[in-house]
């Protein structure tokens, strides 16, 4: 057996590792365009910052661990040009001598991953417009970071674009971040990832939403970046992160057949069209594992799961893809971001009908010291109460409870289950009711029909009208900044004044999170109230409302 | 409807916040002994040991909120003396006047908790010898705590007993544990715990396994403890917390039928034999979600969610208690120790058949700075893969993990969908390949028979006459530590020097942790060798062969 693969970082190298585990006779190549397999892509941008200061620590398998321990024939600075799938063989190009030869296969497996989209921008091609895939691209603006620049300009407010600005700022370099969505981090909700925009503008970054760029100019001393807006930026460099494509350029031309997106088409055995070559990582088209739906999905585990699941295939095994459902996660500035499933944006996109809860809890019990806020939202179907999705941003624990999110997506779970569900609690770490559970105990009231509740965004706004905002805080509360046109009724005193509530409107109550709406909202509702609850109150409108200024 | 509660605490409360949630117009009576309602029992040994400063954060739910937004009728300093079920009625001691009433109920909740247990020692009832259960035990020590004591004892190495040991270290006392059984922390398994009894010790605790309390005796300073081991130790207080009996002596009075460790036996809507009495919290015996078997298992989480099951059935909701699943956590100095579902000794006595791996992860990317390491162990069928259980000890990561495997044991998981669960994964957070994902690769392969296992145990030495114990490690780690007989071949020559090993013995093979052991096992397997690796390596060896000096 003859084992071809052509990509040797995450996809390529664990199918690799796991071919050899399989078969000890096995002969495979690995033929891997760059310097070095197996490098640490996820920490480029940590290196260029210098949060990681020896490149080599990036180098996670070098070329001679993988000779000496998993005999894998590496070539590195090898790129396949072409497939000859008729006579099982691949033409590589040796990129040091320009020498084109044939390798012949039994089997092939395409991990060529995905590379960044570089828009049909004048100026993009120049020398200080950037990207971040590999490692010659971390020591280019490795080099440019660390040699006298001031100004920088990011386009795109993705994963990369965010954690580069992260670690530019680390340098001491102004950041300035052009988006073309209204938010960043487009993958999350809008009114989730309000405190990660802010948090980020308090460190400094200057972030422009709703525009891209018209051109890129180099000057004597740097680059001139022209807006969309109208507006000119001069930077020292730039860097290109609007979303990557994936690399299927070879595959199509072999008549591989490929998804809308441009992705390889594969069964869940990581099969392609061509029952001899498999494709796994970034370069294939998956399924999500909720929607069911294809997507593509560019993460480091889901690539190494499909290495591992393709080298089973082939030595006769059925291992097989469930689908990636799209848990990620990003750091910027000791802030975490998370999520898992699905969003409200691609649920609305899509036509599923779901319902959604806030809670802010803290991510330890508040009595004990340096407990940290979050928000954390919670997704699922309003008829089953399957979970969908969830998003969480905070600092401490964010992980944890979307890692335990994701394990109910996985468990096919619903909200009913996360009430009950048991997990670790000491003060330090958790709650005895966890974030999870409380979560859990909201959205299962919604769907029980205990707690009938509505949304800060644009409706309750056009409903105004109809409703009569209530808000049960204390007076001092009420005091310090409230819902506009709200009246304030303390949830102590709702009994005694339940008079001077109307009975010909609906009754939208509200705290500072949710909690003492919710037992306004029971109260009135036994009082033959209609009456609902804002679901995390004050807290989620003010995120949903942010103030103009920021 | 009328409700009397009995106890104020995790179950008590949320049974009675719960009802007013489902009732406005319920009668809802709650009776405390204490000062306190609803106070935080987990949070004492942390004011005793000054990390929570003010007392007045323990008071998490103070009367006034009680009565103001629930409108509970709390009757503080309260205790129920007796349960006339014919009548419906409970007698009530006001312990302030002396004064018994008696209070009538519809429907009876009882959540009178559990008790430290006080061994019938001599002198065990001196004032110098404390328990750690309510904010009168907490005022004592800390009394004691921050005026001049020197030195304490604490009798028991559980959960409480290391949660003051830590606090009063934080305090400047000079604390020795004593622990009849032969580790610390007993619901752990003895090789998991290592790593925190040699980082308590390094904190100087002093820890005296195998040991007791032989008797008490007040002195003028202070207070003589003589040990069963002829020893004696003289200190200023001691602690007693070597465990917890189900406070159910009221109710087994009345006829309440409670199981062979003194707890209330419910159905699983926490109904007693009594259709109109309930019991929550750890008064109850609860059923292991794993096992299926009867257990007493004191946690706060399970406590919280049977009070609401307990008042949904109340009111006619069929709610129902799941299980206890036992998952648990405890912090000592920046280190932690967690777990979920059974341990290898459970397993052992219930004589279930079980399987294990080790894995010494890190919590996070190796090239990301700040990783630090963790021990996971996983429990499984191992037939099924089903999972049964894990623990985990390191620092940061920890919670997180267990409760993933609390997710998965929630989900009749098997160790396939621990390879397979996508988790969040950016460098400063986890793995692409995080742990779970590991322990579950390695799981799998040992039930697919992929990699045959052994473990560092009393039965590797018994057979260390009828194997070839192989290292393949570098010569550099074999040189500075070994197993005794063991043989070196690094695993990037074990394919040249293959004739070298024996054909007429089994080969244990190991690494430092265990992955190049797998890979040496594959290889040797292929080659026809009989062979198996050695689960954790020789990390996991020198947990279970500690040297003699710690």
């Amino acid at each position: 057996m003859k084992i071809v693969i052509i990509g040797g970082v995450a996809g390529g190298a664990s199918a690799a590792a796991r071919a050899r585990r399989l078969d000890e006779n096995a002969e495979i190549v690995v033929l891997e365009r760059g310097e070095h397999p197996s490098f640490a892509n996820c920490g480029l941008p940590y290196y260029v910052g210098g949060k990681i200061q020896s490149r080599d620590k990036l180098l996670v398998a070098p070329v001679k661990m993988l000779r000496d321990r998993l005999r894998l024939d590496v070539r590195t600075r090898s790129e396949a040009i072409q497939i000859d799938r008729e006579a099982h063989q691949v033409w590589v190009r040796n990129l040091d001598t320009g020498q084109e030869t044939s390798e012949s296969y039994d089997k092939l497996i395409i991990a060529t991953g995905a590379s960044p989209f570089r828009p049909p921008i004048p100026g993009v091609d120049g020398s200080r417009v950037l990207e971040l895939r590999d490692l010659k691209d971390a020591d280019r603006m490795h080099a440019l970071a660390t040699s006298g620049s001031k100004r920088a300009v990011i386009l795109g407010a993705g994963f990369i674009g965010i954690e580069i600005a992260e670690n530019l700022v680390r340098r001491g370099i102004a950041v300035t971040i052009l988006e073309l969505a209204d938010q960043i981090l487009p993958p999350w909700d809008r009114e989730m990832i309000g405190p990660i925009d802010a948090h980020m503008r308090q460190q400094g970054v200057d972030i422009r939403l709703g525009l891209s760029v018209e051109s890129f100019e180099e000057t004597p001393t740097g680059l001139r970046v022209q807006l969309t807006s109208g507006e000119t930026l001069d930077a020292d460099f730039a860097a290109v992160c609007i979303g990557v494509r994936p690399e299927s350029k070879l595959a199509a031309e072999a008549g591989i057949v490929c998804g809308a997106r441009g992705g390889i088409q594969t069964t869940a055995n990581m099969q392609t069209n061509d029952p001899d070559i498999y494709a796994v990582g970034d370069v294939v088209e998956v399924e999500c594992f909720v929607s069911k739906t294809p997507v593509q999905i560019p993460l480091a585990g889901p690539a190494n799961r499909q290495g591992r699941i393709a080298a089973d295939h082939i030595f006769g095994r059925d291992s097989k893809y469930r689908g990636t459902q799209g848990t990620a996660i990003v750091g910027v500035f000791e802030k975490t971001a998370a999520m898992t499933g699905l969003s409200e944006k691609v649920l609305q996109r899509i036509g599923t009908p779901y319902e959604k809860v806030y809670i802010h809890p803290a991510d330890h019990a508040g009595y004990y010291p340096g407990a940290e806020g979050m928000t954390l939202k919670l997704i699922f179907d309003p008829s089953t109460g399957k979970v969908l999705g969830a998003q969480a941003v905070g600092s401490s624990g964010v992980d944890k409870r979307i890692d335990i999110v994701a394990m109910a997506i996985q468990a096919g779970m619903t909200v009913d289950d996360l009430e009950e569900v048991e997990l670790c609690y000491a003060p330090q770490y958790g709650h005895a009711k966890d974030p999870i559970n409380m979560a859990g105990f909201v959205a299962a009231g919604v769907v029980r029909g205990d707690q009938p509740i509505v949304h800060a965004d644009a409706s309750l706004a056009e409903s105004q009208a109809n409703h009569f905002l209530l808000d049960v805080r204390s007076e001092a509360e009420f005091a310090s900044g409230h819902i506009p046109a709200a009246t304030n009724v303390p949830l102590e005193s709702l009994r005694e004044r339940i008079a001077e509530l109307p009975r010909d409107r609906r009754i939208i109550a509200y705290c500072k999170v949710g909690q003492r709406g919710y037992l306004a909202t029971r109260i009135l509702m036994q009082h033959g109230f209609d009456v609902a609850n804002l679901s995390g109150g004050y807290t989620s409108w003010l995120a949903a409302n942010p103030s103009p200024t920021t």
